[in-house]
């Protein structure tokens, strides 16, 4: 049966990218080796690292000035590797705390300077996104998280910040045009939109590499791996694999303005149904829904084992929302199709008949 | 045409585990979800990392006084890991220094606390393991590097230490048996014997996390990885599901008195050509010699055009030496076949032939 996989993380992948990425686990660019035993240091596999990291470049309008790196560790490693990088002892970094991520990144920040939350929206559960705050221009830099996964809300236009910004974008990557001019530091695990788990994109001002002056382990420094184009060590080479086809993948459909339409028609289809039918009620505030995450909840939870029944069998898979939130999260990140989407509103207007 | 996959890293894997993995890359499970878009907390992922950790404690017999985890970032993650888990401001760690990858961890450790090398083979260009040195009982821990896989050495037998031992085990990481009594941490990045690159397989002695006293970014805390089953972030989910499936072909073909068969009698046939062939010498001292990295050097260098085309055409793959050694390097880890080393071999004996 064909299954649509609206997981938050690891989440969908083009059907394409599986099918070549499986092509080449087992014969990789004809060497008649896999992929998942080749050397990092071989010619074919630094022409996929570099491509990829032309791909970011090209697709993210990314210059020069910029390094592309291409981790392992996972976003959760940057929480602490940009603290560790870019704030000195004594200085200070602006957060902003949008729910479970942004409040991580801002526990492991303050082992290493001083931490100003500017704003939170804890008090509702963080369904809607801070605004209206205003940036101290002595921090070193300006934390946010442009995509709230668990709560289902996106930042849809970032703040003038007079210090550079420092984002993950973990969980909306790639998914529509940014302007990496207000931006120092990006990071974003793979797993959501750009490939799959095991390896997170880091992309960093060069002037910021060494800000803070501190001696670093040669694995948590950005400095050894923009000098090593991200091969200081044995990179996770499937990962990097799997995300370059993506990547091409991205760029086929029309890169970040294509796949912006695509989200944004996805996303409306969606939305709009939960607003229409009854049965059903978007949990963040309108103008901060993230066009990743779709939460929403029963409004009659009773009958919670009957759409989920509808549901499975209509091949949806993974809808289920995170506990702190509950009722239901639809992640349709760039890789999900606008059917699958359609199933899934089939299946709520055919709940809602029966149960009207 | 077959190849033979001598890379040192990363490097050869299982042909049943590639296939299987491709299969799994296309439907993982017959779920019709690729195993590159599944989320971690799933409940086929789970069992996945589960059915892992219960192969290495298996395989290694590693009881529940030790932590299992499968970590990001590689084992150079690890040099840093390490000392910061395990070694307290202002106490001492004793390091034995074998190789480029010593080296390497040595200078992590020097961040965090005193470092006293107690041996080094610098002089001799790394050809031997030192041995007959005194370990320090008020060191927090020895570390050591089982195997060097630039160098061709290996610790055939671990001293009697005082104080629990910290092992570097990433290029023979169960080749043989070995007694996890003698370890307070092991570590190994996967990409030499027990899966693709991209994870790092740490066991550690749960009573010695925490030692440091250190306060720690979560990532880089064994403390936190170990309290959440490896979950605590998104974890490198298809380099774990391809360990866990080269752990099967390892229990299946004997565990570690079962490879370690195996890998004797493959160097041994490797070995032996080398002593025995007049235009090959081996660079290693005898009784350091490593099963996993074999290095030799042309007696008439002159010829090594000649000879890497007749290496080519048997479809012998990467025996090229490290810039640090030259010459050539035969990696022949726990899945390189003895049919793979025996093509070497007769390639090396109608080389001698025609140029005796």
């Amino acid at each position: 049966m064909k299954k649509y996989n609206f997981s938050p993380g690891p989440g969908i992948l083009p059907q394409s990218v599986i099918e070549e990425a499986a092509k080449n686990v087992l014969d990789f660019n004809g060497s008649s080796l896999s992929i998942l035993e080749v050397s990092h240091r071989g010619k074919d596999f630094i022409a996929v690292a570099a491509e990829a990291e032309q791909l970011v470049r090209e697709i993210g309008g990314i210059d020069d000035r910029y390094a592309v790196l291409f981790l392992g560790g996972g976003a959760s490693s940057q929480f602490a590797m940009a603290p560790m990088n870019l704030l000195a002892d004594g200085e200070k970094a602006a957060y902003v705390d949008t729910g479970t991520w942004a409040n991580k990144a801002i526990k492991e920040a303050k082992l290493f300077g001083n931490v100003e939350v500017l704003a939170s929206s804890k008090d509702s559960n963080y369904s809607f996104i801070p605004k209206g705050y205003e940036i101290p221009s002595d921090a070193a830099y300006l934390h946010l998280t442009s995509n709230n996964t668990i709560f289902g809300t996106q930042l849809h236009e970032f703040p003038q910040s007079p210090v550079p910004i420092v984002c993950d974008m973990s969980s909306d990557m790639f998914s529509r045009p940014f302007d990496i001019e207000q931006f120092g530091l990006i990071y974003a695990g793979a797993q959501k939109n750009i490939g799959p788990a095991g390896v997170t994109l880091v992309i960093v001002r060069k002037d910021l590499i060494g800000r803070s002056g501190r001696k670093l382990p040669s694995m948590f420094d950005y400095r050894n791996h923009a000098d090593n184009d991200s091969m200081y060590n044995t990179p996770p080479v499937l990962p990097i694999y799997v995300m370059m086809l993506t990547l091409r993948w991205l760029k086929a459909n029309g890169g970040l303005t294509g796949i912006q339409k695509m989200n944004e028609e996805k996303a409306a289809i969606l939305y709009d149904e939960i607003d229409a039918n009854p049965l059903f009620t978007g949990t963040a505030a309108k103008e901060d829904r993230s066009l990743m995450n779709v939460c929403f909840l029963p409004t009659k939870p009773e009958l919670d084992e009957e759409f989920q029944k509808m549901v499975k069998a209509a091949g949806v898979d993974n809808i289920k929302g995170h506990r702190s939130v509950g009722g239901y999260r639809a992640s349709i990140y760039n890789a999900m199709p606008k059917e699958g989407v359609q199933v899934l509103v089939d299946v709520m207007r055919e709940f809602a008949k029966q149960n009207g």
